[in-house]
């Protein structure tokens, strides 16, 4: 039976819940992967925690070059987080010919040319399953389960953090103060919580999501991004009027004009098998030329969900030979000639105050009309004494013409836009 | 470039899937994959189909022999179907050395261990992704996805054709006969539908699935059995106003008492997310220790969706050097020691008439209470002159509660059960 000698870096959620996966397991994947896998040392500083968790004193170390020079470490799994650190301890353990096994999506995102070149030249591998989606093997799918098509769309609730604000704001009509402070209070928000409700760390599994679907690099510079952060109760209790349930989703599409990227709260029609994820959990919507639509979901997050995915990875790693390099198909940039569509389009949901004057709808649509921007429903609201809420959902139109539609709309007495959104075309 | 010579044996729904994306893929993977799949041979009796499908009048083979004879194929891929001259031709291409892909549920299910020992003899590769909810991903996530955990639930909308059919009978309300008619005319129901309406499909899939997901043989022949050919649209509807759903549901579980598999037609609470899963759609659930729940949904059935599951597993194929053999861990039987739990637990939908009397209600329950069974919910639905329909859904019990249950209520004059349904307790 071949023994697999592991170091994880990092005893936090994700390095803990592997580590109890590994203590609990051991016999198990001897049994059914006829694999020993081992942990024969663990970096953290916090020798309190690292004993807590049952690690023996012996396998704490509180130095990289020490796991790195251990001759019985063939594998390291890295759960710092972060680019620094993270980095400089990936490509050490890389340098020193060890396979790598990550749940960091910013270093695969932002680093993972360099980072494949390391592996290449020291025959090591690099996985990174648990960096997209927690449990949910949505790297793999797209690696080894659906590698036959042309995928041309990616769109998925990636972010448990905004998914479980945004079905609190929209179960309970809460503001997304309010919501924030629960999640925060849940754990499922951090003390900063701008990496998520900013939509940040959606855009970096996105871009590696849809690098891997499109074949050719898509840095997250490109992505369109808008978080939650001004969403009101107000609108999702409008959209659930018309029959959508809001949502932040990452949407990568391969269309005639270019790759389409972006990362921004949509309203999801309800009949959507995306509209039912809720809370904490996680979905990825596939879309390819011969499978047709595909849906995985599950938990995005946790200690033992993601470390499932790492896990998994290690089992991967030590029952395959083969190691797969330039994952990443192309350069470290995206590839010259690939374009990126910018002006992208969507359908919208625009919320306008309005005077409450017969023949003011008219005057909307007229206007609206002039930027190449039609109405398919609008419902009005009930007048507050002199205007009126009316909210209103286009056909499909570009985003440079909703803009000038808002610009023409506001510059009109008859009416002011309080609040745009878009809604997915899925 | 590694260059794979393909064989396609039988020109079918699935067979034309698979040569159409090969045909028009060939370029993409070549750049993607780097490896240059080409379709060498097909084996097929009406060579007009053939002809008609772009294959060249040169590549059209009528006998195995010539197939596995051609030292340009390295694999073939089975389309054809059915335990006869498919599991010879298989073997024969095994026993030539040839990997084989192939979609057929029924040779896998009841052959896989004389396949994969012919294979291993051969170092040869089997690959039957396709053979289980077409092109999702199911196999491979189950093998190389969340492997890294006791799994002990699956459970599936596992076909399509089933699907299709309850679906319709929920929408319209149409019959059984009606929606199974309508299923024939759209190519989703064969002439002969019993294997799919009786549930033998679903169950080789199941067996399968949780072989996989449990480590150790589960013939198909322990599979409890029950089909939809008896579903009326009454109970459907009653079953709608308690707030579930009708689906044919393959269920497997790893439970203390030992594995317990069936399939038969049961209410899932519309909340839940097999629940939305609709037409001819189908999804795979899973449940794992660390991952937690994990769904699949895709296409189950249909030229290419089953087409890019073969596709793929071609691709994985020809791109990984390692073979895996013994895919079901262990012997050809059921492990000796393996449980199998047979008087399994559900909750009940019962549907009776009773007599339209003062106190029959508490008879009712009185009589259920002495065979161990509870009710949860109940509702009457109206009075026909002297007497009138009772619906109860029961709370968790034996199936052999409920057999006898159903038998004292039958013997006293207060109440006739005319149906008993199973509710799942997902």
């Amino acid at each position: 039976m071949r023994k697999v000698g592991i170091a994880i870096l990092g005893l936090g959620v994700v390095g803990s819940g592997t580590y109890k996966i590994l203590s609990s397991h051991r016999e198990f994947y001897q049994k059914t992967q006829n694999v020993d896998l081992a942990v024969e040392s663990v970096l953290e500083l916090d020798r309190e925690k690292a004993l807590a968790l049952g690690v023996p004193a012996e396998k704490i170390r509180s130095n990289i070059a020490e796991v790195v020079a251990d001759p019985d470490v063939n594998l390291v799994v890295e759960c710092i987080g972060g680019v620094g650190a993270a980095r400089e301890y990936v490509l050490c353990a890389l340098n020193a010919g060890k396979t790598v096994v990550t749940s960091n999506k910013e270093l695969i995102c932002k680093y993972s040319h360099e980072l494949e070149r390391a592996a290449k030249r020291q025959n090591a591998g690099l996985y990174f399953e648990a960096s997209c989606v927690g449990g949910v093997p949505v790297i793999r799918t797209l690696l080894d389960g659906i590698e036959s098509n042309r995928v041309h769309t990616v769109a998925g609730i990636i972010n448990g953090t905004t998914n479980y604000i945004l079905s609190e704001m929209t179960e309970n009509g809460s503001s997304y103060e309010d919501a924030l402070k629960r999640a925060q209070e849940l754990g499922y928000a951090e003390a900063d919580p701008s990496a998520d409700v900013e939509g940040f760390d959606a855009c970096y599994k996105l871009s590696i999501l849809s690098s891997l679907a499109f074949h050719t690099k898509v840095p997250y510079t490109r992505i369109f991004r808008e978080g939650i952060t001004n969403i009101s109760p107000e609108d999702i209790r409008h959209g659930k009027e018309l029959g959508y349930v809001l949502k932040l989703l990452a949407i990568g599409k391969q269309t005639d004009a270019g790759i389409e990227v972006r990362v921004h709260p949509a309203f999801v029609r309800k009949d959507h098998p995306l509209a039912s994820v809720e809370g904490s959990f996680n979905a990825v919507y596939l879309v390819g030329d011969a499978v047709g639509e595909v849906m995985l979901y599950g938990r995005g997050a946790g200690d033992l969900p993601t470390g499932s995915a790492i896990v998994s990875d290690i089992l991967y790693a030590s029952t395959h030979s083969d190691i797969r390099y330039s994952t990443f198909k192309n350069g470290e940039k995206e590839e010259a000639g690939v374009q990126f569509a910018e002006d992208f389009s969507s359908a919208y949901y625009l919320r306008l105050t309005v005077a409450d004057k017969s023949g003011v709808l008219a005057k909307i649509a007229s206007a609206l009309g002039k930027t190449g921007v039609s109405i398919g429903e609008l419902i009005q609201c009930g007048s507050k004494g002199e205007v009126t809420t009316v909210v209103l959902v286009t056909h499909e139109t570009h985003e440079s013409n909703i803009k000038s539609a808002v610009e023409k709309l506001n510059a009109t007495e008859i009416a002011k836009v309080d609040s745009v959104l878009r809604v997915a075309l899925l």
